[in-house]
């Protein structure tokens, strides 16, 4: 039986083991020091704290100082720790990776190399290998609608799982896929890696007009739309001008993640707030106060600098922009401010 | 002043008086022989029945029995009425328009010309004026995410404006446009109307997976995104096979109508009751019952005959043959069903 070991037990590595184990693999979930608990819960056969599910049936554990029995003889790898621990996560995790022959990504974000350029992940484990000499297997970027709750509880859920080898991705996509987990292959990984980094922060687009609604008592449905489709036209220019495929964000990675992404969530639900007249530092502080982590709001900056850096300009990504001008507090008429980037001047 | 005259009161037709008076047009509002209560009701300054709004102040209104004086020194016109009632007003109108730039389009819809044969609009009026010998300024068909109330409301919309005459589309768009009424000009008329007419479909779609979720208290988020994201892929691929252009069904007219229309309407909330386990025939009863009127139930067939007629199968369509099957009654397991058509197997 083939061995697929997941880094991370927070909620979309837990998640994730559900199709791995009725797809047929041995699961070996790993914790890093801050998921005890997590593991805990597991073992006892109790629900996952974040997901509110049970873990599937068969799925081994192996504790933070197991890292290297949690990779023993490992066929295929996920990391799927936050953002932040990805690159010391990544360091440990590359001395035991000979045999593997390809290394999924499910977190999601950016990171910043140490020459202060923003990067999207793929390149932070590719940069930390070349440091250490180590050659990689090839990265799978794995994207799409995906709520953790749902996956793990074997719902119906359809993803993407991009690499730039791609016989690797498509190999990968038919050994996972069950009747409820269906998996589209892509040749993107940048795309894929992109649309995901970025739909948080137009998820909180999204909730500003759901917001502008509940606060008036007239739904802003026109503007959500529009504001909708300008964030796909967005992915798509970035995408592009960082060497992915304008086309990716057409489909699971990016219409069907912000779609998922503006339906609940963190981010939208900060939207709503900013929406409703909240200034966004206060806003921010009360869902802090609710251990409610807006992924959105520290990446929005770190967006418009990854867009100036590829040279795409606020006349290119208006929506962007404004996002990031809001949550700096700079913008005292919301509505007007997302009605003029939404605003189709340009055809 | 140039004068644009709105055939039809209905609630599209009297929501785009708003931004057209706002833009300086001399607007001409004609109503259906169906339509006098509700031009009795905008000339005594009440709000339109439909949509619960105020008229644009200066609108003309004009009777079924003045339809050449309504039509007298237009320079654009829009035809707003139902798509059943289009072949009949547009056989009317066209006694009338020598003098008109662009003939605009916001009825949406499937027509069966005399052949049998399963068509778009547009070339109902193409086919009726070449009937009747008369020459046709260009056609203009209106698409994208506009809830009626909200653009008579003044509320912020994005619309898109598409003809096969691009410099027409260009300057209308640009004649029509407000602060808050933004237009992008097209050249694609097929892929507006397509997605137009299919978006009432897929929408129910988006509702049955709602239904699904309020029926078990369980969320099917990643279920909606992906069938989110199928419909716009199906969109694209049967747009292609048309003539459009494939990447219509990524922006206004597909991303962002779809969304508008999931997030509410009747043909969302027809599909909600279906996920909740009511059967077709009696789900549409109830909203028979209730005057809401279901224009996806029978669309779902004419858009099946449409897709066999430009020679996509099943299998390049399997959301829009699962809903249409649904719809037929032929579905005993909703959920398995629509899970099947959205489970990218193929990359």
């Amino acid at each position: 039986m083939p061995i697929f070991t997941v880094l991370g037990a927070g909620a979309m590595g837990a998640a994730l083991c559900k199709p791995l184990i009725e797809s047929g693999w041995e699961v070996h979930l790993w914790g890093t020091w801050l998921d005890d608990h997590l593991l805990d819960a597991i073992e006892a056969g109790q629900p996952h704290p974040r997901i509110n599910v049970e873990a599937a049936p068969g799925i081994k554990t192996f504790r933070s100082d197991q890292l290297a029995q949690a990779l023993e003889g490992a066929d295929v790898v996920d990391i799927a720790v936050t953002s932040g621990g990805l690159p010391k996560v990544t360091e440990m995790a590359l001395d035991h990776i000979g045999g593997v022959k390809a290394l999924c990504l499910t977190s999601k974000g950016f990171w910043t190399d140490p020459d202060g350029r923003i990067r999207l992940l793929p390149e932070a484990i590719r940069s930390i290998a070349a440091d250490k000499g180590v050659d990689l297997p090839p990265l799978v970027a794995i994207g799409g609608p995906v709520k953790a709750n749902e996956c793990g509880a074997g719902e119906v859920t359809a993803t993407t799982y991009a690499s730039k080898d791609y016989p690797t991705a498509e190999e990968l996509a038919r050994d996972v896929a069950t009747d409820t987990y269906g998996v589209r292959p892509s040749d993107d990984e940048t795309g894929v890696e992109l649309c995901a980094a970025l739909k948080n922060v137009f998820a909180i687009a999204l909730g500003i007009a759901d917001g502008l609604g509940e606060s008036t008592g007239v739904p802003r449905h026109n503007l959500k739309a529009a504001s909708f489709a300008q964030a796909i036209r967005e992915m798509s220019l970035l995408v592009a001008r960082v060497g992915g495929n304008p086309e990716t964000p057409y489909g699971l990675a990016g219409v069907g993640d912000l779609e998922v992404t503006g339906l609940s969530g963190r981010n939208k639900v900060y939207g709503v707030r900013l929406g409703k007249g909240e200034k966004p530092d206060e806003a921010l502080a009360e869902m802090d106060r609710l251990e409610q982590t807006v992924e959105g709001y520290p990446a929005a900056p770190l967006a418009v600098e990854f867009a100036h850096q590829a040279g795409a300009t606020e006349e290119d990504l208006p929506l962007l922009h404004t996002v990031a001008r809001i949550l700096a507090g700079g913008v005292d008429d919301v509505y007007g401010a997302v009605a003029a980037a939404v605003k189709p001047m340009r055809p």
